[in-house]
């Protein structure tokens, strides 16, 4: 009998969480099927860092799928219309639903990654999403996720045959700077990852993305590998 | 006060079930907002049609949004190397999940419609799904769009101001005789879908879908406007 290892899709950004997230699954021994969402953000410098760590991660495979929600408009990460904010106090970045919101984004990632985990009969799906700091996004919190897993479990052929991929999204209770702990302590390939919203050689360290980032880096008491303006 | 009608996305694919969705959600009085999902069919007949479906219900927008789902293969109609089948038994057509199935097709369609009514705050969101016909989809099930819809009140800033996106699935129960009725009852404009997996200039009659369709035209017992091989 032929034993096959245990596989996971793991949704890679190209992010700090998305690349923590797929270190956890490698160390609890799943086979990596690295799967990267080009939602028509502005720049393409994440979807580099996304096949940097792919392949950091030692991915069996790392497909990218396009998916133009810019087409539906609505925020700032792909509407051309709406600026991306930076600078901003930090008590400005807490209990609101910011501009850099993307309309149903992890709905729609969790989907096709469903889709890719029915094609390649995976048992997991791994999301980076993370409630704590981004308290106004209502798809990271995990009531949210707990309801996608119970979709996953009625949508799919697996589903129906008893064996439905289950969603875990290790990260979401955690502070970025356990996050980043963690990171350090698994050996998660960080130095390969990128958060800036804006598309320069270096991070900008000002957006609500960066400052997040430069926070969790601060609470951990470490250097973040990867350069800033 | 500005009193705004109500609106709702509908998921036109070009074939006979969503114009009929379509057809009652305008009957409800509902403003048309149509979306079409390109996923990589084999052929762009189905787009064509969609367009004239969306035109002919007086749609406010039509949205085509493209996804890539043929990057992730596991499907006849996105792979070129699994054969849509023809002329199989009418028997063979229940009870297993044919070829023609794509992984997660529905929750990736219902992820992006809801991002779309997101967007433009719509109430309702539309789908042709059905049940009875597709017995094989674990996505055309009452108890998947139930679920979607639990999903779709935790997963935006509607669902958490307290006025999620409702999804409708009106015909999920019906036989295809009965849409057919229903359709012609509501003048729906069938005359401009299209139902084939194969992309010839007339349907073909003998592949899954055109089979289905033939067969509630005659439960119906009326002819199909659209022309055959």
């Amino acid at each position: 009998m032929v034993r096959r290892n245990k596989r996971a899709v793991i949704l890679v950004s190209g992010g700090l969480d998305s690349c923590v997230a797929g270190t956890i699954a490698k160390c609890e021994g799943y086979e990596i099927y690295a799967l990267t969402i080009d939602y028509g953000q502005r720049h393409a410098k994440e979807i580099e860092a996304a096949a940097n760590v792919a392949k950091a991660l030692r991915a069996k495979e790392h497909k990218t799928v396009q998916v133009d929600l810019s087409a539906l408009g609505g925020s700032a990460l792909t509407d051309p219309d709406i600026e991306v904010p930076t600078d901003r106090e930090a008590g400005e970045m807490e209990g609101e639903i910011p501009v850099t919101y993307v309309p149903a984004r992890n709905t729609v990632f969790l989907s096709i990654a469903l889709g890719y985990a029915e094609t390649i009969e995976a048992q997991a799906v791994f999301i980076g999403a993370n409630a704590v700091d981004y308290s106004g996004y209502p798809d990271c919190r995990p009531e949210y996720i707990e309801k996608f897993d119970e979709l996953a479990a009625l949508a799919t052929k697996q589903g129906v045959e008893g064996k439905p991929t289950k969603v875990h999204a290790p990260l979401i209770e955690w502070t970025k700077g356990r996050i980043v702990q963690e990171g350090l302590n698994l050996k998660a390939p960080i130095k390969f990852t990128w958060s800036c919203y804006l598309g320069g050689d270096k991070q900008c360290g000002r957006c609500d993305s960066c400052r997040l980032r430069l926070k969790g880096f601060q609470e951990a008491g470490v250097e973040d590998p990867v350069p800033y303006e």
